[in-house]
Formats: structure tokens, sequence, C-alpha cells
């Protein structure tokens, strides 16, 4: 697939040019038409360049001028990986920190981490915890956006929302560089096992899988638990997101032995960069890193594993942060890459439709 | 989560001794009952051992049991990997040697790539290779039921399949060790891409993603582009599948660079140990190995790339192949393991199946 970004600008000589090959051997069996053109016209492409002068300078601006198109479609992005101690005020001045050495680093798109402004909460049930949630707008986006207006940049958050009274959800908010909120969207899939109790603290969300507009694309925007589910990538890549992005909050129990720790993030990875080849996307996944104690003292806590990582639409990793630090992970992602990918897996093209329809059952016993 | 497959044993020899642990310390707060209740029981277990001789002795009898059972799960699978030539006959040699081989072994389980008794005739569209279909059942079936009795193993197939005049699929027959039809897959999903011409060939499967019954297992069965796409695997994992496989033909061109290759074959790899992952499920690939030239000569041909592999319902690699060598890979497959995973990662529990109504649309524009 590579090298075949000037591909249309060959094709626009070669259609000026097509009388010059009236001659051609034409080819002299239907089904290989396709496949026949296509080569000729990669053989034939430098052929013409060194054709005649005007020609040739006509195709070296053409060359400049893509390769200046191709750098424009480059976002880059950075992931803020940190670990959240109990003061959300040190928390949420970590993450501006971190923003800002991003936004000077030429990044346009931000993503923090899953309840980046507080310790992750979920490891006891404990109703006083829903003090923590606040209402969306609110305080918690006045700061954020401004934080994106200083900055600059495009801003992914993820914060506990207040709806309602009994109403909770886990919420991530995005914000355009002017500080404005993009949009919202809430966590759809919620876990539920020891030390991870959100079903305690998040209701599911009922709004559509649809990705965030923004300036620099559409925004593909779920959250952790979110991220196991191929439902919720083919959602959004339906819906015409440019790149999916999962704030998240995973880590090591001190119960497993290290080579099931090792399958656990691994296949994390895996499943994500699984969402990246069936949709033909990029996807940023960002996580928390550090030990934070079982505030009950019943479990060992967790140590949460980092290992943020950016993978472009065949699920190749373009950059990952380590397991322990904390830090700012830069990546250029080539937004055009994708119609590429698509064009040569063309796996919407081919979807089943009208045999999908049991998707929508739990089991089919 | 390893070290798990005891737990009900121990759960077991804790209720019928539960009285003598009236006095223990109950957990006082609800939300940690649970994982109170779980860590107490682990760290009885050894306590419980020792308690007394005849306990000790009906453990020892227990855990020896269950170690039998443990062996009896794992299901050992051959994936053979072949470079096929013209001859069909000589295809069909080649295949029934490495399944002698594989039940020699020890295989219950053998699994062929996808139209091993042929090359890769879709390089170009000739009605001419419409000969080549046949009817299921008919002489092909026959002869491979044939082969699966001799060795005694369940055996995977993959066969052009002649339904009717003018209506050919490319179908998956599965045989079980008595050499009788345990079921068909039509292929559900047909790409279409230079040197891929499936689309001439092959009629979309119109069955339903359902598992095949085996003395093995409930077999997931879809063939190569199938293997693309998240919803397939579902479908299987939600019909009861014990395991996912996949039959393929797939390369490189000569017109991509090495990265690109690498890329692709990555990319290959990842999206079915996505489908492990995402559905707690194992997953076989068995894909054909060597060169085919284009009959045509339009294109330098396909260099089949290998790698046929086997993993667990984590993603894990049990097995894997080279890319240029014939052979019989063999892996043990613990049939068990989806179980525990699936208790930990229980993503089929919280499928938001009322709002996944959308993917049976073509796009959500």
């Amino acid at each position: 697939m590579q090298g075949k970004a000037l591909f249309p600008l060959f094709c626009l000589l070669i259609r000026l040019e097509l009388a010059n090959f009236a001659n051609s051997k034409k080819p002299n069996r239907r089904p290989l038409t396709r496949l026949a053109r296509t080569k000729k016209t990669e053989e034939r492409g430098p052929f013409l360049i060194v054709r005649t002068l005007p020609q040739s300078l006509f195709v070296s601006f053409i060359m400049l001028y893509s390769a200046m198109e191709q750098k424009n479609a480059l976002l880059r992005t950075a992931l803020v990986q940190i670990s959240c101690s109990d003061s959300t005020a040190a928390n949420r001045e970590n993450n501006v920190r971190r923003v800002t050495e991003a936004a000077a680093k030429g990044a346009r798109l931000v993503v923090l981490q899953e309840l980046h402004d507080t310790r992750y909460f979920c490891q006891t049930e404990d109703v006083d915890n829903f003090n923590l949630a606040l209402p969306v707008p609110g305080e918690a986006t006045d700061f954020y956006g401004s934080v994106a207006q200083e900055a600059g940049v495009v801003l992914v958050t993820s914060l506990f929302e207040r709806r309602a009274a009994g109403l909770y959800h886990n919420t991530a908010v995005v914000f355009e560089a002017d500080g404005t909120i993009a949009g919202t969207f809430r966590k759809k899939h919620i876990p539920d096992d020891p030390a991870y109790y959100e079903k305690f603290y998040f209701t599911p969300g009922d709004d559509a899988w649809r990705p965030i507009n923004t300036s620099v694309g559409r925004l593909g925007v779920q959250v952790c638990w979110d991220q196991w589910y191929p439902e919720g990538a083919r959602l959004m890549a339906l819906a015409g997101a440019d790149l999916l992005i999962y704030p998240t909050a995973i880590g090591y129990s001190a119960d497993d032995t290290p080579e099931e720790q090792q399958r656990q993030r691994e296949a994390w990875r895996t499943v994500q960069r699984g969402h990246a080849v069936a949709n033909g996307l990029p996807v940023i996944a960002v996580n928390r890193t550090g030990f934070e104690p079982d505030p009950s003292g019943q479990t060992a806590g967790i140590r949460f594993w980092g290992c943020s990582f950016v993978c472009g639409p065949q699920g190749e990793i373009l950059a990952e942060a380590g397991e322990d630090e904390e830090g700012v992970l830069m990546a250029d992602i080539d937004l055009g890459r994708s119609e590429q990918v698509r064009r040569w897996w063309p796996f919407l093209r081919d979807r089943r439709i009208d045999r999908y329809e049991d998707l929508t059952q739990r089991y089919l016993d």
C-alpha cells in the first residue's frame, strides 16, 4: 500500500496524455482489465515524468503539494499518563502542566486518562464518593475548558458526572481548542468485578454512539470497559469516526502471577489494536499509572499498568508509554492513512448487514 | 486467574466444614462481602488440607481427579499448513499424509487450510475454474470423510462447493471422527481485490452463524475473509462456540514494501487475537504457504505467508508456524480456560443489546 499517495496525480497526467497511448496493447480479458490498468499506470508514471520538461516541472509541483498536504494530514497528538494522588487540586495541577508541555511540543489533540482528577475510587463501594461527582457543564468543565483554551488544543477529559440525584455517569467531555464543549460520551459498558465496583457508581450511558466533531477530526471517544467491545468500535466507525479514543484505568491485581498479569495487559492492547484493524482507524488508549491502595484494606490495591499507546489503522503501534512512568506520550497520526487502508481492505463494503440481527440478542440458546 | 481450577473443590470442602467456621469474623460492610469471602476461601484452603488425615486423603484424591479432568480438557489440535501444487491428487496426498502424522501425535482435532485441494484459483476470473467445484456431499466429502475416519480425528476441511448450476460456495466441511459430516459453513464475507477475485466465484453464505457440534466441542468455523469481522466471531460466541476456527489463504503482494507486508501479516494476526479476547475463546487460523504464480501473468503472483497459529482466550499465542514451511503445527488447547477467563472478564454480561440495533446498518450517514 506504500507509495500510492501519488497515484491519483499520475492518473490525472495519464488522462491528459491518454491519446499518446492509443496504440497501447489492450487487455483482452475483462476480468483482468482492472489489474492491468493499475499495473500499467504505475509502470508508466516514471516514464511520463521525464518525457518533457514542462510536464516534469508540473509533476515536481504536484509532488511538493502532495507532500505538504500529507504533512497537514498528520495530527500531532499527546497522551497524558499520570499517577493520581488523593488531592484533586494536585491531580489537576499535574494534568495542566502536562497539557501545557504537550501544547509546547505542538500537540493539537491531548487525551487525558479516565477519571484523571481523583484516585480510582471504585475500589470500594462508598456512598460518600458520590460527593466527587460534578454537573456537566459545571465547575470541572469550566476548569478544563480554560485549560484547552489556554493551551489551544482539543482536549479529551474524563469526569465523574452528576446528572441528577442518584444518577451519575462516567463521562468523557471533549473541549474544542477555544474552550467550548465539543461533546460528551457517557460510558456505555459498565464493569463490576472485585476492586472495580463501577456498577455501584455509574449508570450506563443512554446516548447514541456518535463521534464528537472537533477541529482535528471526528473523535470516536468511549471510556475504559467500552474498549473490550467490538460493537462500540464498529458503531463509532459506522457513524464516521476518524479515530477511536479510550481513556481508561486498568491495572494489576497482586493476586495474579506475573505471567497472568502480562497476558491481561497484552489482551487489553490486542483487543484495541483489533478494533483498529477491523475498522481501519487509529486508536488512542490512555491509562493511568502508579499504585493506589484499597481504602478498605481488604485487597492489596491496584498497580495501574500504564502502557498508554497509539496505533494506526492496521493496528501498528505508533507510540507506547512504559508501565510505571508518568509523562506525555507524543504521536503523529496520519489521518489520511485510513483512506488508503480501507481502499485495500474494504471491510465496510462486505459486512453482512442482512445477517447481523442476532447481535442484539443476549445469547442464542 | 491462575491456580483457580481447584477453587470449586475447596468450596465443597468449605461447605462441609462450614460449622467449624461459625465464629469467623463477619465482613461488616456489604460491598466488600464478596471479596472478603473469596480471599478467605483461598486462605483457608491449605489449612483445611492438613487439618485431619482423612480429609487430607480426600483432598489428594480430589486433586488427582481434577488433574486428570484438566488433562482431558486439553484438546490436542493440529494445523496443517501446506504449499499447493497444480495437482489435486498430489495436494490430497500431502494433506492425508499430514493428517496421519497429526493423528499419530495424538491430535483429536485437525484443521486444514482454505481450499486445500487446489491452488488458490481466484487470482484470475476464469469460468473454467468452476469445473473445480464439487457437490457437498459428494466425491470430495466421501474422500475426506474416509480420511477423518481412518485417522480417528475430527477434521475441518475447506472445499469449493457446487450447490447448483451458477451457484457456488466457499464451504468449510467438518467431519466427525467416524467419517460422517458434522456440519458445514459457507463463507459469509466475500472479498474482491486484485488477485483475490472471490466475488466472481463464491456466493455469500446464506445460512446462520451456528457452531458445528462435534465430539471435541462446538466448533465456530468460518472462512478466511470472515476472520476480519468481529460480528461473525461474536455471533459464533453467542451461539455457544467453544472455539473459533478460520481456514484461510492470504499472502504478500510483491508490490508492497517489506514493512507494509509485515504490517499486513501482523494486522491479520492481531484482529483474530482480538476476537479471542473479545469473546474469551481460543482461535485457530490455518493459512497456506508457498508461492503461486498468477496464471494470467498479469501480476507477480502471491507468496502466501503461512504463520498459522493458535491462541488462547486472552489472545495469547499458544503455537505458531513459520512463513515458508509446510508442516503440522501441534497445540494443546485448554477448553476449560474460557470458563475462567470469562468469569473474570464477563464481557457477555455487559453487552448493550439495547443499543446495538445500528450494527445492521451499512453506514450511519
